[in-house]
């Protein structure tokens, strides 16, 4: 049960005189602030701490914005850029599951379906089920958008694992062919981007930055 | 002169056979991961720390996704998500310049202008002017996708200092005046959210979070 939850913005109420939906709105942008606060594995480029996933949402929408033209079926760039904007937000109450942990993935779908119904539900009612459909469109990867946000989840992370050379290749037990299998979405998006991060995988893996065996 | 600037993909450069597109917009993407980096003045609602750049981008492009409905004039809401992603890039290079520094807007233009003219520059041939003249637009505020995303960029750190019951309207030599004349941008967006706005500002006053002389 998780009614009890205190909202952020319960911390400093806003006045009595704040209008309904605007209120609503401004308690759901605030609880979100949250996702300033989720770390996530990957090690920045810029300077030496790991990303959470307010910066790393950011950066998949600008990465949206300047890859799109690499998606092998045609796509609709500003709905794949709300997906990429709210995708992790459910984190904010389920964390981040890292993408090498395989018993955290176990329980990780039905962790995050409560965070989702929890969450958006502090929306307006007629667009909570229209933030939820983004995130459910998201994960179900049916679309082309949803594929290509999808694959850029996978393709910003292994930039800055290359740039870190390493990063989290080097998590305990994971090999360049495990690297490979997590990442072979981005091919079901772009076979132009996939074939970059192929080259990148399996540099890395020359270079001793990956397990090989 | 700027002409020798190290950038942040020459500390481990993508293998040569990287085609010369990607090569360049992965090299840009790399480069802003240092948007991360860029501190601001405001504080956070859900830790105890300043916001940078690129998680204060994601809140906006969040926010423009939430509030669009409020907009005085009909917005293309993509493109006013574009606006805000791509915003803040050139503090990368030009830094922060706080709202409430006179000193350091003096030569603000100038220095962002200078940023802008190299950082977009490392994009391909094609794509560089497309992204500049998203950056131009924003600064100009001439169409109402313009004017809705600077309301945004005005509206959230007011979120924020209400739930820091204070944050920067507590800078010294700031008057609750001084507050409601840099944030009334917001009324040429929307009129509703400038009345919360105000709101905020009015009661915060009221309970001593600024100044009133």
């Amino acid at each position: 049960m998780t009614e009890s939850r205190r909202l952020l913005a319960d911390e400093t109420p806003f006045p009595e005189d704040l209008d309904q939906r605007l209120r609503e709105q401004f308690t759901f942008l605030v609880e979100v602030d949250q996702l300033k606060t989720v770390l996530r594995q990957s090690p920045l480029a810029a300077t030496d701490r790991r990303e959470n996933d307010a910066e790393h949402s950011w950066h998949l929408a600008m990465m949206v914005v300047l890859l799109a033209e690499h998606s092998d079926e045609p796509i609709d760039v500003s709905h794949t850029v709300q997906l990429v904007l709210i995708h992790d937000l459910i984190e904010i109450y389920a964390g981040d599951t890292p993408l090498y942990d395989q018993a955290a993935g176990e329980d990780q779908r039905e962790r995050e379906t409560r965070a989702a119904d929890e969450l958006f539900a502090l929306l307006p009612e007629d667009q909570a089920p229209r933030v939820r459909a983004l995130w459910d469109e998201f994960e179900e990867r049916r679309t082309p958008e949803a594929r290509f946000a999808k694959a850029m989840d996978r393709l910003q992370p292994l930039l800055l694992n290359w740039m870190a050379r390493g990063g989290t290749w080097r998590t305990p037990g994971v090999t360049a062919d495990d690297v490979r299998k997590r990442k072979a979405v981005i091919g079901e998006a772009s076979e132009r981007l996939w074939d970059a991060g192929r080259l990148l995988i399996d540099e890395g893996e020359a270079r001793g930055w990956s397990r090989d065996d």
